[in-house]
């Protein structure tokens, strides 16, 4: 049973749903939703929470209506936690700020968000192939990119509080403390480089690197060349970089160790986009809107074009993309927005930028930083190196691409928002559903014999045999078929199988769905075919025959 | 056309077939086969190859009846640039030793590699998940483990050639220069650590993993309970990994950053392997083999275990795992031999070690090291820690579970016995064919309008944007179709599709194997489903009315 719980943090209070969860042999409470500020905001969430869950009409529709439970990042963590998902890196010695290990449901749902962005933006397109470079490489890269020499936040302690935190070095003076909105002290401030350095053989050094951009820019030739790419076109890659953040925090919003997905996008800067920009539509908050102190504006991406809020097409075209690549995997578009960086936050490269970003519970918060870096780089590696960087236009003339955009996603930002966009506290259930897509979910199939019979444990383990040579599969013998639900709608595992007494003459087996917890029955022999629709987005749930589950 | 060349390298004859091959506007030549030390057997061997070649009969087989050709390091190193699987990293300027970029032939290659592995050793099976871990973790961890103490080599410096190279603590005096033969100096011998140490936050400090395994042991107590495992079970985890190896050498054999593949598998020593020791034939060179200077002995695993060669069933069974997964995935079983370390080289927590070996150009080297770690790893983090980490037998008695073995597979050494498997100069077709197992091949099919008329382009861009949705595909529309298959066949992609003039009426298109060159038509329907059987394997040379290519 969930409850309602004040908790005191830093002298304020703040409301949670809670619930007690048994874990091996313990059982302990844990928050499975944030409630508010004062006792009356709480009971109002909870009985909207409530009066949602009974009016669960519109029972055809493949997705439940559902809507996902507010919970605070530290909640989130402790969830993660709790099921598996992420650990602290080297828990058992007190961690290490801004580390984190993905354990076993982790792994695979990092491991499907990844294979879904490289088939978005690499596999499916023509004008994108991948590399994969290595995290140290040759120092001069970062003397060439400028990092050695400027890529550093400014650290500063708050003089009320005095947490030690991290500025851009021209806020100096402008902000206040994130914590308790007390001044920093301006005469500690110093700067604080950012690119972790080694050690290498036996008197060299090395960085490691601090984003993934550069090593594209440094094989652009030969990727060029190989894969004989003709502009516009991308290179992606996916891989981890490093950076000593001053204070890490936020879970794995603001880590040390993180890993990136990242295209640079390289045209000739004479050409128009030759790609349609489509109807989707997003809240947008240019430069003048924040100077205005408007609020920002919801309009489709190819108005904000026309009427020259998004300047160049090439930034309308990928911001779209990017939106399309969430939605598409499940989350949720009304928590997106797009924001322009200020005159005063543009790097010192960038002729224009503009941020993807997310809702959070701590705050609207960056996901893509997507910038027009001009030919700053490929001219900065063309000096240092030595190489010419040019290509071939259409005209065959030499020219050095620009690139427009550098659609650039954190994994674990992206992570971070399809797990908040899928955690529901279903209060019906008494228990967390996470409604991720098939396609990210860390199990694709539950698998429960519904007793222990030899008989019927044979049909379940030929179904299971059968089953993983093509999908993640969980077998699960233990505990009531309620309680085997249960840890696979916490785990976001979006269909369960069970077997029973009549699956052994009938050769056919149930269907749930984790969504809206209808049932059908199908022929085992059909069922691989079916499952496959299903992790596909199709509603399977059509294609059998619906068990009255009233009767349970 | 291929030609014999003679090299000289440090005073010693080589030769080599070379070939011409355009790069761009470039015409460059390129060793294309090691065919000796003597022009005897350059011709010889040069003899051999035309022979084979002609003879290609038995063609109902699938796979061309090819033998791969031999060349060394160095020139496999040359291709891998060439075609863009593997670059210097850092190259416009100079690179840095032991560090590799992979292009866009390589990464996919290496994602195939990975997620097979996965697939093989996670998805399939019941008793394993995977995690994930961080490459810097709580420095604490790397002393208990014992790597801040005793993770070094010995930094020895040849008398005769000058050369730096490291050797193991057991080996001075014992060991002479890989290179020339002659005897290293002993007197500026030296302790050289291999774990890359950085700065972290303020005034921390950590270090890069030297493996990945320590992960899944600190991680080990959430892991089973979160996945609800029992003994025996595994854990699994693929990752970058570091060593500042004094000599970096024999291009990513011997790196300074790789990629782990790893399996802690941990038991109750008190009970037996339950999974059968298969047929699996292997060539055994154990310790007594080594000592008495005996040859390594062709057996079944289950005989070297029923002759105690191999001691332990889990030895054995997990030995023959690794193979399997190898020769399934196209790699030849004849070059695999298991090596027992010997008394003298066996680490200090290990009761017993046998290396999975395979013979590269430079020799018979590692891929695997499977050491009986026994209980070693997790008593030392349970006393550095003070955290239990024992969990119940199957009698609900509570033990510290052993590790029996620990599959752990370099990724860029399985790329590069992929590679030297597959890689054939075909005299006939004067080109190099990648022979990569379907699976592994970084694209799948080659997408080819035979010429660029607009309704021909049209048909073939619908067969791209189709097939793409499921593989990765290459549309080419440049040059001669031969010059195009060439291509592709260096790469090699398993399959071509061309579209010509009777595909825009006929609706069907011509597919043409890789290996044998054999070509059918098929139905552009049936395209996707006639691949897919191709790429689990199968021979779908049947699946369509052959083509008679002699017309050509």
């Amino acid at each position: 049973m969930a409850f309602i719980v004040k908790k005191k943090i830093n002298g304020k209070d703040y409301y949670y749903l809670r619930k007690s969860v048994r874990e091996g042999n313990k059982v302990r409470a844990v928050n499975i939703a944030y409630l508010g500020k004062t006792k009356k905001d709480a009971e109002e969430k909870f009985k909207k929470m409530e009066k949602k869950k009974n009016s669960m009409e519109n029972k055809n529709v493949k997705k439940a209506d559902y809507e996902s439970t507010d919970i605070s990042i530290e909640d989130m963590t402790n969830f993660c936690k709790r099921k598996g998902f992420v650990y602290p890196s080297g828990d058992i010695y007190g961690g290490l700020a801004g580390f984190w290990d993905f354990g076993h449901l982790g792994v695979e749902m990092k491991k499907n968000l990844k294979n879904d962005w490289w088939k978005f933006h690499v596999q499916e397109r023509e004008d994108i192939v991948g590399i994969d470079g290595s995290i140290i490489t040759n120092p001069e890269v970062w003397k060439a990119s400028g990092h050695v020499d400027s890529f550093s936040d400014i650290f500063v302690v708050c003089k009320k509080c005095k947490k030690p935190n991290k500025i851009d070095k021209n806020e100096l003076g402008k902000v206040k403390c994130d914590d308790c909105g007390g001044e920093y002290d301006e005469e500690t401030a110093k700067e604080f480089k950012l690119m972790f350095k080694t050690n290498v053989g036996e008197d060299g050094f090395a960085y490691l690197r601090p984003e993934t951009a550069q090593l594209i820019f440094t094989n652009f030739k030969y990727v060029q060349e190989n894969a004989r790419m003709k502009l516009p076109f991308g290179i992606a890659q996916i891989g981890k970089a490093f950076r000593n953040e001053i204070a890490p925090r936020d879970f794995m919003f603001r880590s040390r160790e993180f890993e990136q997905m990242e295209i640079e996008y390289f045209v000739d800067p004479k050409e128009k986009c030759p790609y349609e920009i489509g109807d989707s539509e997003i809240l947008v908050y240019s430069d003048e809107n924040q100077e205005k102190e408007e609020e920002p504006k919801k309009m489709k991406f190819k108005d904000a074009l026309k009427k020259g809020v998004i300047k160049t097409d090439w930034h309308a075209y990928w911001l779209e993309q990017e939106l399309l690549w969430f939605v598409n995997l499940g989350a949720n578009s009304d928590k997106f927005r797009i924001r322009q960086h200020t005159k005063d936050e543009k790097s010192h490269y960038a002729l224009d930028t503009w941020d993807l970003e997310y809702k959070f519970p701590f705050g609207w918060k960056e996901l893509q930083g997507m910038a027009n870096r001009s030919d700053f780089d490929l001219s900065q590696h063309q000096k240092f190196s030595k190489t010419s960087m040019e290509i071939l236009d259409k005209d065959e003339k030499k020219i050095l691409p620009h690139v427009v955009c550098e659609p650039s996603q954190g994994v674990e930002r992206g992570f971070l928002v399809f797990l908040f966009d899928a955690y529901e506290y279903d209060k019906e259930r008494d228990n967390v559903v996470l409604h991720l897509h098939p396609k990210l979910a860390p199990v694709k199939v539950g698998i429960f014999p519904i007793v222990k019979k030899e008989e019927m444990l044979k049909v379940a383990e030929d179904v299971r045999d059968d089953l993983k040579k093509e999908f993640n599969v969980f077998y699960d013998t233990g505990g009531s078929v309620g309680r085997r639900y249960a840890r696979q709608d916490e785990a976001g595992t979006p269909y369960c199988v069970t077997i029973d007494g009549d699956s052994i003459k009938g050769k056919d087996v149930t269907i749930r769905d984790r969504d809206t917890e209808k049932q059908i029955r199908v022929k085992i022999e059909d069922l691989k075919d079916v499952i496959t629709q299903g992790l596909r987005g199709e509603d399977i749930m059509k294609m059998g025959k619906m068990v009255d589950t009233r009767k349970k």
